[in-house]
């Protein structure tokens, strides 16, 4: 038996301010940093110990996880961090204030912008600074690899490739392994967990905080899943 | 030309308390964390711009990476730990008081220990509660790579696998990497460095926090080494 923890990121200034953020790289307020605190007590106190540790390339996951791993005693455990993992790009509406952006655009639409499976939120164009292909951590990536904007299907495509490419093949070696990350990105994993449909998993609600345990065969076949 | 950039940890709670720490994984102090600070400031402020980061298994390494890395905003660079990079392990020593030490084995018998370059330290034995097979983060050394204690020669030894295996090829692709470890594995890599002897690293003294830049040509040639 394996275990995949998810583990979503604590409160960070944006979430306090009611922002979109998506790529934007703020940081965790102070109760985001108790959140990750509890996470790795609660962790700890289940005998969970991750052999290895995947994180986004946004504070708010890296600091989540490293908090976490300084209260199960586990700092040395080896981490990977990949964009694939970054939370879904919300395009131009990263930024905005979610109530000022529902009065501009009404609520329908921001809700079909939030909720959708396979709706992009507004573009942006490649000469705004919020552009990803701005900022030097991004340099390695094609054109075709940075976004204007994403649904949560198009996280859910890149999503896959770290799930392929690092975190499947580091289950032969490992029994366990913590994946701290964001609200959409988990969403992608937990998908791919649970096979679930377009459908299912728009309504998938993922809690800060909370370690969120997925118990697999061999075979990546789900035994069991729960929160701590 | 690229740039090898070497970390020595800030203070931890043993440096403060004179204890001999060797793996033993204790915390950095208040001080020790600021030293960490005051650290990436002076390589943000320097341009310094790391694409790789480089750490041992121990807290006060990680924890000192993880803070500089903050101030020069970029958490997101990936690291590679490696307990190659570990400070020299100090056998049967490790957790005593340096004064009460050189009070029970003479001044003299300390120096050795501490300044020679091939002397061991007492040994530790597999039943010690110090010894590194009784550490899940060691569980995958074989017990050839464990030590019971280890002379400079030794940890230089080591230190020289994870130089050729990860901080060499990395610089392929790499301009810049970052390494954050412990004064006796430093000297291990500035010995390599600057092809010193045996007798020139043992008088080699790296403080704390003070980033030491050695830039290199394309066949690690030394080109100039400072410190900021």
């Amino acid at each position: 038996m394996k275990r995949i923890v998810l583990l979503r990121h604590g409160q960070s200034q944006w979430n306090l301010e009611n922002r979109f953020t998506g790529w934007t790289d703020v940081e965790l307020t102070d109760k985001g940093m108790e959140e990750a605190r509890i996470a790795g007590r609660l962790m700890k106190k289940a005998g969970i110990a991750p052999d290895y540790y995947f994180t986004s390339y946004l504070r708010r996951a890296i600091h989540t996880l490293q908090i976490a791993a300084q209260e199960m005693e586990r700092d040395w455990v080896p981490v990977v961090k990949d964009w694939h993992l970054n939370e879904r790009h919300y395009g131009a509406l990263q930024g905005l204030n979610k109530a000022e952006t529902a009065k501009k655009y009404g609520e329908e639409q921001v809700h079909i912008w939030r909720r959708s499976f396979d709706v992009l939120p507004p573009l942006l164009t490649p000469d705004d600074p919020r552009y990803p292909g701005n900022d030097p951590r991004y340099a390695a990536l094609s054109a075709d690899e940075l976004p204007l904007s994403e649904s949560l299907q198009d996280t859910i495509g890149r999503v896959r490739c770290c799930w392929e490419e690092f975190i499947v093949p580091s289950l032969r070696s490992a029994d366990t392994v913590l994946v701290a990350a964001h609200g959409n990105s988990l969403r992608g994993l937990a998908m791919m967990l649970q096979h679930l449909t377009a459908t299912e998993i728009v309504d998938v609600e993922i809690p800060t905080g909370r370690p969120w345990v997925f118990e697999v065969d061999d075979r990546m076949n789900l035994l069991r899943q729960y929160y701590l």
